[in-house]
């Protein structure tokens, strides 16, 4: 959904701090405690619903990693079961996409104790993690200066490898890259994204609290652009990011041009 | 989702304690003080978007209910952004299921601070809640022994009355219901379900910590049967229900015989 439509929608939500940002924060009735948390989702982008489901778990976690916090307390999951799909078929797709979830979970140190399980036309896998966090555990992403440095801990180009790789499959679409790629180039892009996307920002979240960041965010849906957008926008200080240098997965720029 | 397959689809999470209930209790890192979740979703069963909202926002809660919580701390929203509309229905049919949950929330004394909103096929509303809680302020549905009495809080038959009442539109479904119930008996079957699935349990969940009851839960997508079966089976004690007597909704018996 564009970015804009949705804030739109959101206008009659009146909640405290920003609902833009990637995390909830809400002080609990406990003195000094704060319960973080968010929700995300993951579509079928990739072929391997193993992968799928860790993607979908990273994805989660991430929101709480750009908030400095390291250590999520809980986590639910949210499976849309496709009925579009033969019984075997479903049974697989909908075991592997848990149970890479799941994994990627543990390998956060946290578990999955709950969730709920709606129909859909494609599978679809996400959830919920949230963090009880004191005021020292957790950082507001609201407080980047003049002169800060931007750090990006991923490289970009990821729906755009994922996208040309099913080009692979259909002659028409491919025909319109494969002047400016090669097979080999797409699917090496397409593992590559892959590892990233399934790779937990933990040590990034550690590093915040180390050094002291001012602000962080995760990229996901909207893109660099927009995510740098509203983070920019979210500062208490007035700021604007300049963003010239950009890690990118091999041939992705070249692909998202077409 | 048949109940037996989704069992099997979570065998491989091992979560303490009991999956298989509305919520999730997890001890934090903070002594003494446990944090209970839960996630749940509404489908357009009922025609207005504004009380699909508020039956969204009573369902997640009733999770909580079910548990003698009776403060929730914060709530997450879930949106499914129908793809299926025209841009001006789109428009006023999120915005209205938005208004009626978010209302809804702040009825129950909470609010929602954020969430995530995905594409699909038709519009679909569910969310978030968690309650951050010491021992005393909530009840683990564990503890039914012999002797203790059975109480439905809301009459049974939302699901069939629901049903019944889009058949209105379909000469040859309502051509099977004509002879056993009437226009006005659906319609009136219709505003008694919308109006039960939309009131909170809240003060249930009180009496529930005044009265120290042994065990909850909430009927909801498995019906009477499903649910009842589960929270048994859940219990400490050897226990059986014996369900003898059923507040229906007028009319709902006859036509779920069909």
């Amino acid at each position: 959904m564009p970015q804009a439509q949705l804030l739109k929608y959101l206008e009659g939500i009146t909640a405290e701090g920003h609902i833009g940002m990637d995390c909830s924060v809400v002080p609990t009735r406990h003195k000094g405690l704060f319960l973080i948390s968010t929700t995300d989702f993951f579509y079928p982008l990739v072929e391997d619903p193993y992968i799928q489901g860790k993607i979908a778990c990273a994805n989660v976690l991430s929101d709480l990693y750009a908030f400095g916090v390291v250590d999520c307390d809980n986590m639910l999951m949210i499976l849309g079961v496709s009925e579009g799909m033969q019984q075997a078929e479903k049974d697989v797709v909908t075991s592997q996409m848990i149970a890479g979830f799941n994994d990627l979970a543990h390998e956060a140190g946290t578990s999955v104790t709950g969730g709920q399980t709606v129909k859909n036309p494609w599978p679809i896998i996400g959830g919920v993690a949230f963090s009880l966090c004191s005021e020292a555990e957790f950082i507001r992403p609201v407080h980047a200066v003049a002169g800060d440095v931007l750090v990006l801990t991923k490289p970009l180009g990821t729906n755009v490898v994922t996208n040309v790789h099913q080009w692979l499959e259909h002659a028409d679409r491919w025909s319109r890259v494969a002047n400016i790629t090669t097979e080999e180039e797409v699917k090496r892009g397409y593992e590559m994204g892959m590892q990233s996307m399934s790779h937990l920002n933990r040590n990034a979240a550690r590093y915040m609290l180390t050094y002291g960041a001012h602000a962080a965010t995760d990229v996901t849906g909207f893109g660099i652009l927009g995510h740098a957008v509203n983070l920019a926008g979210n500062q208490n200080a007035d700021v604007s990011f300049e963003i010239h240098t950009l890690p990118l997965i091999r041939g992705a720029l070249a692909c998202d041009k077409v």
